[in-house]
């Protein structure tokens, strides 16, 4: 019995940028990378855009129209911009695949044509999963418009929709061809999605660099009242180490390794119980709350330092407690657990602290234990209401 | 205004195992290959099959189920083996993607267990698909059961659906895991199937192996008559040219890179314009008598090569002309050069020969001398007829 052996490797690259008044006509950074691109002929622009930035951006669409304008030589914007609600309900609903993909057939886009992405990580997160479907993958641009999607969501190589409830179900690895963010749609962010993207970084710096960590700790005041010179900081450093985890391990997960995904276990499952009323950073927040006060209880980390994370959270704004924790005594969140290796497949593997910037893979965890960290959670939020 | 630079290459192996018998108990290749991946845990197999296969083994359940029955200390049969019609319904009808997305989150289908398809190329693309966007790609292995699926459409890195009646308009690059070729599947074909996966061997011979094409030409008859050794050669050698220029091309045709795809362009129109009626490999061989006309009309190909590849492609059991080529004053097939421009992206590409063993890419088709090669292909049919 004879075989033939297949192998090959396939490279993949594409830049982060950071600008603000990306669509500005001073402003030369997306017409340049549209020169740069070689080709042979005009490419077609079809460009998705989140309500939400629609809604406290109202000039966006004409800004957009005037920018591809003035740059009829290189690309043809398709007149029609795609208006899109953003959050959630993008993922769950599958007719809004279904209108990027007759977008495609309708107005011709080819693969080596462009599909934009204008929003936060779920706008992003269906748009590539979209775009990656048609044609095989057409090209695709992001320009995440959140501190969630600039650090962290909208700068990796995944993309995907929910499926009967099931976060991510469906989904690619189909890398961008660039991701442009502007750090201006950040000044129109709400409390909540400014805040929720931190959490993101609150994790990095816990499992990799206590530096950072303890960067963000001395800045969390700043960060809370919205500097921007200092949230410039933190969602650079974060995206690096963002695009170095993917770059260094196993990109399309493919073996063993996982995302960088210290307290997600948890979070996936309380976005989903809260019927996502919860936005994904704040449910990460408890989410590291939780499996830093798991860590303690197994000793691995102090009592001083599971503080001074509980403590940065609460100062970055987040609240740390979910009435869904204690759901079906928390077998609603245990069973997070299940899902959670479902879907990265493989055994259970779950990332807990062995000190600040020190993350360490696990393939056990203690229920018990579990339902202690929610309790010593409600506790502290009980007592903080009573002071 | 700064930017990071993200950069990675991923690898991709698969083998091309060729056997008889897979599922007989006492061939032990199949269980070999699952216990020589590595794994923590016992991994789940969904089985997902053409019904033209039950068809025509009507044991097969009833083997594979005994087969991994045998084998339950390594892999964990789901007990549901989906039964799905083969053919171009498979990739026309969304309600089967969705089955399979269905009994991946049923039964619970991880990203390190297998979907299995076992079928013509339309079950394996639309399963492939199934499984590449499940969890974002579920491990997949082949098992085709088509001379052209075997030889070509099975063994590579593309998998897709049909979007409104648009060919492979939605599908994904995305390589098996393994691909096992059983030559047993071939004793059940009818004359159509079997004859229909030699034309993309002459296809790949004619562009890349005159050789090959020699060869070709001298076992005609002997193909023609169903002979399993020749043909296991054709198969072998057709496998190998396919792999080999996946590998060392462009994989996942991200630059200007196309696919072996000589006689395509009207080959792919033909299909749609008769529903289907007309096969794959079918098509493909009147799509290449009608590229090799247009080759000796340019003065690339003699006339004596010309002959000798109708007459090759006839030995076969082809027939070479289809009155839908005559559809609307043949605008129907012109109608394929735009679509196939738009499917593969940038600008119209066609593979003409500048000899036997010789392709050669070009960007123009003047459609005149089309409609002068259908109108050579139907005189040459209808003095047949008259002999």
């Amino acid at each position: 019995m004879s075989h033939l052996q297949q192998s090959f490797t396939v490279r993949f690259a594409y830049n982060v940028f950071f600008t603000e008044k990306l669509f500005d006509t001073a402003n030369p950074l997306l017409a340049d990378f549209f020169v740069q691109q070689a080709s042979e002929t005009r490419k077609k622009i079809l460009v998705v855009i989140d309500s939400g930035v629609t809604e406290t951006h109202p000039d966006l669409l004409t800004t957009i129209n005037t920018y591809f304008a003035q740059h009829t030589d290189v690309v043809e914007l398709v007149p029609d911009l795609l208006v899109i609600p953003g959050g959630e309900v993008a993922k769950n609903n599958p007719a809004f695949v279904e209108q990027i993909v007759d977008a495609v057939d309708r107005y011709g886009i080819d693969r080596h044509s462009y599909v934009v992405a204008i929003g936060g990580g779920s706008i992003l997160d269906m748009v590539g999963y979209a775009a990656a479907i048609s044609h095989r993958g057409i090209r695709h641009i992001r320009i995440p418009t959140t501190v969630l999607s600039q650090n962290d969501s909208g700068i990796g190589v995944k993309n995907s929709v929910n499926y009967r409830g099931k976060k991510n179900f469906l989904g690619t690895f189909a890398p961008p061809v660039a991701v442009f963010n502007d750090s201006d749609f950040l000044l129109t962010l709400d409390d909540r999605d400014w805040r929720a993207g931190i959490s993101e970084a609150v994790k990095v710096a816990l499992i990799k660099d206590a530096r950072f960590f303890e960067w963000i700790e001395a800045n969390a005041e700043a960060l809370a009242a919205r500097d921007m010179a200092t949230m410039a900081y933190l969602i650079h450093r974060c995206a690096q180490m963002h695009l170095d985890h993917i770059a260094g391990g196993d990109p399309f997960e493919m073996g063993s390794s996982r995302p960088l995904d210290f307290g997600h276990w948890s979070a996936h499952k309380l976005e989903q119980l809260t019927n996502f009323e919860l936005r994904h950073g704040e449910a990460v927040a408890i989410g590291i709350a939780l499996d830093s006060l798991y860590s303690q209880q197994l000793g691995w980390l102090t009592g001083v330092d599971t503080d001074r994370i509980l403590k940065t959270l609460r100062t970055l704004g987040f609240s740390l407690y979910q009435a869904m924790l204690d759901a079906d005594k928390s077998a609603g969140i245990v069973k997070g657990l299940a899902e959670f290796r479902e879907h990265l497949g493989g055994q259970l593997t779950i990332m807990l602290l062995e000190g600040i910037g020190k993350g360490v893979e696990v393939h056990e965890i203690d229920t018990d234990k579990v339902r202690q960290s929610i309790a010593t959670l409600k506790e502290q939020e009980q007592s903080a209401q009573l002071v």
